[in-house]
């Protein structure tokens, strides 16, 4: 060892030991008489002081050739600070050095290695090494590597074995891209990286393992938005011989163990709504309950008034803006610009304020009485210096444009805060979505999920309307895990496959191993996957997934700092039996 | 729940209560007035009986319907069993069931699901997810599943961090053959699958992780032999500031606790071997040490006596099979047939019988004296009743062939007890190693490896008689883990990949983010990794790792299960540019 200690565990019960350290240099200051140097490591960090009137001038001279993040090796003796410093945990003493050790000298880094780093994004992940050194991404991947352990201690206490599912599986059409490998065995023929370990999984259901979970990477060949990753990282679970109930209780115990040992935090009984409802009042699937602000409809209140844009609208929702009737028309100017934008998508905004001193002014005074305005309000729920903003068209349009402006009121607001959790099962998902371009019924969740029964009687008059047990964990508006009831039996499953526009002999092609499995005595099962980068950065209370991804991929899906992807020796492509295409 | 109890935790403490179980039918027995089913789930078996004295003719139908593998909810009352079981824990019961409901029906399986099947490998491949309902296998892979558990837990006690590293990384021609993925989003560009998170870990030490671990896949291209997959999975492992003793100290921890805590076997202190003196006394660098049957050179014995074969033979090495001095002439003809196998590659076997009565015969008589077979004897250590088995030829082969000639010897006398285990750690491997057919030096363990400082000198006018900081861990023969200090200077791996026959620029285009890392403060490194399907399989006690994999892939690399490598759709090729080439 090259240490007796580490930099973060010294404290006043070793003065007068010696001891030795190893570590970088994090800061030296250089007062003529006086040096001192901070060294750090992933403990903490100790303070090393040398005197011009104690040490000798060999010792002097090795610690003024020091730069930043130097490793170095200290030996010297623990004394007590004169000014301690009780922000850190070594504050109360220093280090008097015998010998300074230089293991290896740095070059000045591209980028402070502080908390706050000078250092752009680009500059980050080319030295990804450094900036891993930072405190706050260290701590982020110190907290990702506490989750996984709380996880599998969790799981294994419930019962839940770990099985890894292999990598290379195969490829199918349904659902995103995959990722591909050629076989150099097998000419010709490709290997596909799994998006999930689906169909894995459920075959050991069908072998009776009963309880299997792991925290497993998936890949999926997605042009990439912000905060998507090609190759991510879940927590997937399956159960036999379990309803929905059995699993939203399981993994309502995982997630609050989860919140208590990573955070102490104590959660309540999560609240469950049904998909429907989530749509109806927050125009989301996933969402965010640390606020209010719920759609308010008012379509009937604004007939017979000879607006038009209201009157040949399908839907009229509003959402109440708690004291903002103060907004200054540059700032609903600004908001109606912002609700325009073609991420958002709405026509226009239209506003009421109701002044604190009971004052009615709105945007469409000229159709609407003060009466009307107030039956608006009433409904809405209104108070004395609130804002109402209105959005209206198409129902499915409109929500969806609400949903966009009450997040971001919420933010505006500071009703976001990233300290408080609020969690729900959002429950009962349509089975299929119609996708317009494609002309076809899509499976919502996918292709395995199970109609709920009371609904099987309209998978041929109105498949739309079917409604699947599937369910989602929904944390302050993210999607933290998904899952569903799965179908156990040969002719349902043969059905979706169909409905889903497979032939028979495709759906045999790539699933008849799972169809044929379902004929040697399948149990009832299901399961659900967490996003584990997510939710990682979700309890560190950060927006990106990046910074709890130790060697995250850019935009364009290349790791900047090993220059990959690369092209390959041709050699290598022959032997694999394929060529590079202009 | 489709259930109250499994079928493995009724005793007497519940007899007289109402349960529900749910199961696969293991067996049923009708014996015209009595039907007796086993009812099979994870954790056990319950007997179920019925009685056509006492239960409805529909719940009698039922049953009779019933077939092998089938899926069977039961409610009933668990009842004292007259004939008690105490091979199970559930044999002290019995249930009468009031309600049997089908949950799903199964087909004949193709083989049988008990311990000991009728089923081959290839049937039981394809029906993998039938194969691992057998106890065996499904044991096996509960056991990797508390390896895994015991290994994170205890190596979280020791305050290592387990990171992912990322699969998408980059291929380097160094090493086994990569398998590559084609990147759509970067035309004619390719990702690689990592042989070892090798490059990754060595990041980490740099950005400070001080101690990192991860139990994680990795992927080789290879021809497979008998017992490799294509993928596999290591417990990997690295630690700054360490010497050699301190991760030969700590890995020695976790070995242990792996034994204590899966096998309850205390473990005694490893012993450790110099990679020279294994290949001496053993020829061979993971020796099983469960036996003696030492390597005894004697070719200074056999000068002189004009027989050609030893005198123009580089060595003469024997071993003393104890006991076998009535092996037939039958026997020792097979057994001189099995040497001369091509993968052995022996020219022939010399041997001397000493008889119980004292009597010495041999194969070379003609040329020895009893005298001169009598020092060979003492030398070797022979008792009478004994049989001494000599090779001869160039060392290296002859030590090669001698090492698996005393392994089969060590399984014909049973000296290869499974359950028993000798660990060992091999040490100071030869840094380089010379391959005649590429005329160059190759990596012995891989590049990264640190040569020993007191070897250092000889870099540049003997880098064959280079040893380096490396080593493995052997139990029983196997090499369960191997490791090494890392280089952590720019010029020495700049100059190790010289050796290596890279050019300045191939190594930079390749490996130049590791040592521009090594110019930003890189600390003194090092670390090992352990295979972990074959640590499983020798804690369960198995020579294949096989069925200690869910889903294992065949020699050709296939899973028959899913038929997986299969051919794309032409527009996935088009996508990523790439095209088959015939």
């Amino acid at each position: 060892m090259y240490r007796s200690n580490t930099c973060g565990e010294l404290n006043a019960s070793f003065i007068g030991k010696k001891v030795t350290l190893a570590g970088w240099v994090q800061k030296i200051r250089d007062k003529g008489g006086l040096i001192w140097i901070d060294l750090r490591d992933r403990y903490g960090i100790t303070q090393v002081i040398l005197d011009e009137s104690r040490d000798s001038a060999e010792l002097l001279g090795i610690a003024r050739s020091l730069g930043r993040e130097f490793v170095l090796q200290v030996t010297g003796k623990v004394v007590e600070r004169e000014s301690k410093n009780d922000r850190i945990s070594t504050g109360e003493i220093e280090i008097y050095p015998e010998l300074l050790n230089v293991l290896n000298p740095a070059q000045l880094p591209p980028f402070l290695i502080e908390d706050e780093t000078d250092g752009g994004e680009d500059l980050r992940m080319k030295y990804r090494y450094l900036d891993l050194r930072r405190n706050p991404v260290r701590k982020n991947l110190e907290l990702r590597h506490r989750v996984g352990q709380v996880v599998r201690r969790h799981l294994d206490g419930q019962g839940f074995i770990e099985v890894e599912t292999p990598v290379l599986i195969k490829s199918t059409p349904e659902g995103a891209r995959d990722f591909v490998v050629p076989s150099r065995m097998n000419a010709g023929e490709f290997y596909a990286l799994p998006q999930s370990p689906q169909t894995f999984k459920q075959l050991l259901m069908v072998a009776g393992f009963d309880k299997y979970f792991q925290i497993v990477k998936c890949f999926r060949d997605e042009d990439l938005r912000a905060d998507r990753q090609p190759e991510f990282t879940q927590i997937d679970c399956e159960m036999s011989f379990v309803e929905q109930d059995d699993i939203l209780n399981t993994f309502e115990g995982m997630t609050k163990a989860i919140f208590q040992e990573v955070l102490e935090i104590e959660l309540p009984a999560f609240r469950r709504m049904q998909y429907a409802e989530a749509m109806q009042r927050f125009g989301s699937d996933k969402p965010d309950l640390r606020f209010g602000m719920e759609f308010c409809y008012i379509k009937d209140l604004t007939e017979g008034a000879g607006f038009p844009v209201f009157d040949n609208s399908e839907s009229v929702i509003a959402i109440n803006a708690s004291a903002c009737s103060e907004y200054t028309r540059k700032q609903l100017d600004e908001l109606t610009e912002w609700v325009k934008r073609p991420q958002i998508g709405a026509g226009g905004l239209v506003y009421v304020r109701f002044g604190a001193d009971g004052e009615i002014k709105s945007s469409v005074d000229k159709f609407y009485s003060k009466e009307v305005l107030q039956t608006w309000l009433e409904r809405a729920g209104s108070k004395p210096g609130d804002l109402l903003l209105i959005l209206c068209g198409n129902v499915d349009k409109t929500r969806k444009a609400l949903n966009e402006l009450r997040l971001e009121m919420g933010g505006r607001l500071g009703l976001r805060d990233k300290n408080k959790f609020e969690v729900l099962w959002v429950m009962d998902f349509p089975l299929l979505e119609y996708i317009e371009e494609e002309g076809r019924y899509f499976a919502m969740h996918h292709p395995f999920t199970s109609p709920k029964p009371e609904d099987l009687s309209l998978i041929d008059t109105e498949p739309g309307n079917v409604r699947a047990n599937a369910y989602d964990l929904v944390i302050n508006g993210v999607e933290i895990g998904g899952g569903s009831i799965r179908i156990f039996n040969r002719n349902l499953q043969a059905k979706m496959f169909s409905l889903l526009g497979f032939s028979d002999e495709e759906a045999r092609k790539q699933f008849g191993f799972l169809m044929d499995a379902f004929e040697y005595g399948a149990p009832p099962h299901g399961g659900i996957a967490f996003g584990f980068d997510r939710l990682c950065s979700l309890l560190g209370g950060a927006d990106s997934i990046r910074d709890f991804i130790a060697f995250p991929k850019n935009n364009s899906g290349r790791d900047v700092m090993i220059d990959s992807p690369s092209s390959l020796d041709p050699k290598q492509l022959q032997e694999l039996s394929i060529r590079v295409q202009a």
